[in-house]
């Protein structure tokens, strides 16, 4: 037996857990909610109304809005409706792709960690070496 | 008809999007990498061991557990190992607390996207107002 005698690992291939699908521009806790918002929108919706949606104030809005236009995601622009102009947001067709690849990662997150889960539920019972086990 | 005919919304409930349960410390993506593997670890990793499965470098897990520790959520502990100290990272019962409750928001994040993306899938046969839809 190594001297070493290492606690149980879940699956030692290296960067298992570094979920590189994550894509930042998009899992960022505020922009996930207008990207799911959009994806249930292909025809846009207002400024106002994603902010509604989002709970979000205008200036948190814009900033998150400025990072999904400038990655390509999402779409922003002033229509003249009555009686004011009103500013839309829409996924772009990269943002629809890139979000799906994102959501399927996400889904593998969801997948380990419900695993882990259950795993711990068993070995719980038959409690670690350290006192919070 | 009103003069603001509103496009399609997924659901008016403000805050509908805002996803307040997914908890700032955990949702950062190295951070979710490090929960997930500790998560599946009852008995604690290796400082080693959980930068392989992260993929992440020695000063960003340095960087990241801090936070978790600061957070409650994990304790690191230097033990006395043959040949050299070993430093251990566990989950507290905390942790898994707020793990498993962070989970259960990020499978709704699932389930709604999902949602959005099948009603798409439709709207998309008759396409929207902007070129992009």
């Amino acid at each position: 037996m190594p001297a070493d005698s290492s606690p149980s690992k879940p699956d030692s291939t290296a960067g298992r857990f570094s979920y590189d699908g994550l894509d930042r521009a998009i899992h960022e806790k505020a922009r996930l909610g207008i990207m799911t918002s959009l994806s249930a929108a292909p025809s846009g919706l207002t400024f106002n109304d994603l902010k509604d949606l989002c709970g979000l104030t205008d200036g948190n809005l814009n900033r998150h809005l400025e990072v999904l236009r400038e990655a390509g995601l999402v779409d922003v622009r002033k229509e003249q409706r009555q009686p004011r102009t009103t500013t839309m947001c829409q996924m772009t067709s990269a943002g629809r792709a890139r979000f799906l690849k994102y959501l399927a990662e996400l889904e593998r997150v969801v997948a380990d960690a419900a695993a882990a889960a259950k795993g711990n539920a068993k070995a719980r019972t038959n409690p670690g070496r350290l006192s919070t086990a």
